[in-house]
């Protein structure tokens, strides 16, 4: 089983894919997400891994539009903890430094950390293990980057601070993707995508199909549809197995008031 | 009166301020979308006006938060066409051109249009009318920028071909904001935040509270909660104005059930 995850060895992405499916697995660094799920669409890959939402940032938008393009079922999921630190070459000094490198959604996240140091100039990465891969092979002595310590030790850099993030309350819910689904009696969670008609109280029908089965839901996005302006796609997380007759119910339910719907998995 | 904007002279937003109000008013450009809500917040500014969302590429949440950090209302709104343009040095041609710049939206937005010219070499910009003027200040007749044709006109430049955005349904969605709100009979929408208790069925009892009194919602966008992982904050916006006694009742029952409401403005 080869897994494919966007970004550079010692990616996030490709812990919480280890975290999953063990240390063993095989996993194939690929340079963005759209690649990700290309490669899994033309069976190139069994499966891969990409996230969805992180408790401090919101949701990954591009990956919804993703789920939409390919039809591609969501698997499995696991929620990550990131840590983010301060990773530089071995025997480097705080005083050295003159940049600081990762993705801009990591610099971010370390706001407070790097605001009481001025200094740092911050320079924008694709990917952060990517940036202590940059680094490492341009010999920059002056410059930190900012990645997960797996990273540091991969590329046999050092950390230099440990857990420099603002806000310790940072999860990313990666899901891991697969050209057929894999029907789970234990899936506890599902995902659907579905378009309404424009008309008032629309919305509200469409939820009163799981309200009136007590069915929880747990998450709702809305994306844009193309071509209809201020009209939207809904992405809904629901607690429930589509083995399960209540969710069918529901989904047939569903059916009858929606323009389109698509489960995305059950996991 | 002062109306902020991010981007340099000649942005979307710009066109939309003057859409409003007029070609007689003054606009300030401002570096950042934070820097429009903190100089209206102190009172540096009359007013501010920012993108809250766009019909291809979606809601621009940074926006969404802002909204919830800065107690300003919403007092207009208004959606503006976009149509991108190829821009260059007078007398430049196509075969001259090495480069484009632009914001990574709107290099995306115009995909169709750079496939078919894989020899340009794709520059990122933080703003569209930014990019023109780069390009004019820097002399650099091997590149073009893409933005509005008033951005070309005001930095004396030249379209070499007009609309050449992906998708003609193209509208942002631009929104004004004060320090203090501006009661309006004739205001047909209301936007307003709120956040709910964890318990299931929340969502379907909040929306409720409009459908059981005929109100059209019109969109629903969700951003998380900071500190408490995969619960948020719920952006909705509907069909009505709050001085009407039917909103009154919706809002009053809203609070019954929700752990923070706030109003964002009826315009």
């Amino acid at each position: 089983m080869k897994i494919g995850f966007q970004g550079e060895r010692g990616a996030y992405s490709e812990i919480a894919a280890k975290r999953i499916y063990g240390e063993k697995i095989r996993t194939v660094p690929l340079p963005s997400f759209e690649q990700v799920f290309e490669k899994v669409d033309d069976g190139s890959l069994s499966c891969g891994i990409v996230p969805l939402e992180n408790s401090l940032a919101g949701s990954i938008l591009q990956n919804y539009d993703l789920l939409l393009r390919h039809k591609l079922s969501i698997v499995a999921e696991v929620s990550q903890r990131i840590t983010h630190n301060l990773i530089v070459h071995p025997g480097c000094r705080f005083a050295d430094l003159r940049e600081v490198h990762s993705h801009p959604q990591a610099l971010m996240q370390c706001e407070k950390f790097l605001s009481r140091c001025p200094s740092l100039h911050k320079v924008p990465s694709y990917d952060t293990a990517g940036a202590v891969k940059w680094i490492k092979e341009n010999k920059l002595h002056h410059a930190a980057a900012i990645a997960s310590t797996w990273a540091a030790e991969l590329y046999d850099m050092q950390v230099l601070q440990q857990g420099i993030e603002s806000d310790p309350e940072n999860y990313t819910r990666f899901v891991v993707l697969r050209r057929h689904p894999r029907p789970s009696k234990n899936a506890k969670k599902t995902s659907i995508v579905f378009s309404l008609r424009s008309v008032p109280g629309a919305l509200f029908k469409s939820l009163s199909v799981f309200a009136l089965r007590d069915i929880d839901l747990l998450k709702i996005e809305s994306r844009p549809l193309h071509g209809k302006p201020w009209e939207y796609f809904f992405y809904v997380d629901f607690s429930g197995n589509t083995s399960d007759p209540n969710c069918r119910n529901a989904l047939n339910h569903l059916t009858e008031i929606s323009t389109f719907l698509r489960v995305l998995g059950s996991y």
